[in-house]
């Protein structure tokens, strides 16, 4: 006879609910119930299929994590939120990396349309111009989630930071510092995070009258490093630098280190960081930190609301702030670190 | 009439391989013919259920990734080296965090008994004692590789570097750099990274007749500090530290900046430690640093191997060296930044 969770409950005088609970560790159920559970289910070699049930309650319990990549401090501490959210509701998170990758993007997302996971929470590519793997899943009712990177064109939930106020915070805050040739390193393609941090370093330079200069990095470390070379030892050389991501800043403060270009002194650096080590850096780091973490829970909440209460999501946006931190990367003044 | 891959096949004259591989997103298949496939099966609603066909095959395609944290370096490296070699095989990579909660740990791994992965890469919590719960996983028969940290009483293959001979040669490089009092940050528990790396501490420091100070940290991040500001505003403060791991070498730093300790002229600091950014701290920190990426990539090969050839995985140990990179952290001259 086949063993069921009826036969389990039977024999050892429990509730079926009781058992299944026990079956799925839940923390409902006491150890001591868990353990005799275990126990008389490993003793009649009871397993349980988690697919076989998913086909019945057409769940799979999974749900999707696709991100640019892991390295990042921002995407480190996002799914250190998404996860708590995914573990407190019983779901498995499944992390995919797109390594600014459209075509890997694109077969991850197609891979989502069958049934693998219940939702997705996504960082889309720097470098996506096509969006019709995304509008595929839209399309086939599986809930969708942007957070950070969004895709302006997919009518969902994102959750996002207030990029365009903390560029133009950012540019002020080097413009109040005395620096007047302020160059913003962006990203090509069309990253709405990109776009908004853009628009408010050009705000704040044009509220005061200040020339811009936008410089284009890429995904290539070599050649970003050849790109702000060329840039920190030219004769118009920048006073001030806003690094629009995590990896266009570090470079920058290899390369000064390298020609010896003191930092406030020469050159003033900002960067869009989540690095919880940026007050060890020489000279400590001003950041525009993201609520990364923060970001990664609410983005998870609002995918389980979907999930639980089975209704589509709407073109919803939930904006958390970011933080200026100012440390001496910008100050010549003596600051504390913090 | 339900609507099966020999429909698809039939009706656009391809080998009924042709079409699974397509559906797959497989390399083997042209652009073409995917775009072919694709087309008619969405114009059919045709939806392949991935759990369907694993219950068929008896495979879920999905792997777990167990580890304590993703915001540390080292896991970051190693979740890009793991899903690289995923991403190839076809596989699908479930990454879940244990935060060095053993509970947390069992009651992941006890969901991996029934079919939801088809085998487990992973890095056992710090102050894990009690094995039940992964001597239970290799009785199932659910290949586990273990990479890093290492649960040794489990007879299976594990990916590590070489901790004691590193320890060694970061205590003798410390000495060379004439310390005379060399503290060992360690963590408390059973963790065998810990154990070989002390080891290895410890015979350098009996080598050159030196005493042995072993300081135990904690996962608590305020604990920590105190416990190192004690440490480091003591009068008998050492000249030399070797943080055994990421998470306590950081806060060193901290602590040397508030309380004005010259770094390397008080003391001597070097941290176990994948960071990318070493170089860019005040000082640039010396790291003995693990080959993260190699390390995942092995330990995912591994379990391929194992899962395409159904073979027991045996006691197998592949040892990946680590690098002492040497840097103004413990060296007086003046060093070229790399």
């Amino acid at each position: 006879m086949s063993v069921t969770i009826k036969k389990i409950a039977k024999d050892l005088n429990l509730a079926v609910s009781t058992v299944s609970k026990a079956l799925r560790d839940s923390h409902e159920i006491s150890a001591e119930t868990k353990a005799r559970v275990f126990e008389y289910a490993a003793k009649l070699d009871y397993i349980p299929n988690p697919y076989a049930s998913s086909l019945k309650k057409g769940r799979s319990g999974n749900i999707a994590v696709v991100l640019p990549e892991v390295a990042d401090s921002f995407f480190s501490a996002a799914i250190n939120g998404i996860e708590s959210i995914a573990h407190d509701k019983g779901y498995h998170t499944m992390v995919y990396l797109t390594h600014e990758d459209v075509q890997r993007e694109q077969s991850i997302v197609r891979e989502f349309r069958n049934g693998r996971v219940d939702g997705v929470l996504m960082s889309i590519v720097a470098n996506d111009e096509k969006y019709e793997h995304l509008t595929e899943l839209y399309a086939n009712k599986i809930p969708l989630v942007f957070f950070d990177r969004v895709c302006e064109s997919i009518e969902t939930a994102s959750v996002v930071t207030n990029d365009f106020d903390s560029a133009y915070a950012a540019a002020k805050h080097l413009i109040d510092q005395g620096s007047k040739r302020i160059a913003f390193l962006s990203m090509p393609g069309e990253l709405a995070i990109i776009k908004h941090r853009h628009q408010g370093y050009t705000q704040a330079l044009r509220d005061h009258a200040l020339p811009e200069r936008v410089v284009f990095c890429t995904d290539n470390e070599d050649e970003n490093n050849a790109i702000i070379e060329q840039l920190l030892t030219a004769s118009d050389r920048p006073d001030g630098i806003i690094g629009s991501i995590e990896k266009v800043t570090m470079p920058v403060y290899k390369i000064c280190h390298a020609h010896r270009i003191a930092i406030p002194y020469d050159i003033k650096i900002i960067g869009f960081s989540h690095l919880q080590i940026a007050s060890l850096l020489d000279p400590p780091l001003t950041t525009v930190t993201q609520p990364a973490f923060e970001m990664g829970k609410a983005a998870a909440t609002i995918l389980f609301k979907a999930l639980e209460k089975k209704y589509n999501l709407k073109n919803e946006r939930i904006i958390i702030p970011s933080v200026l931190n100012v440390r001496a990367s910008t100050h010549t003044m003596s600051i504390e670190n913090k």
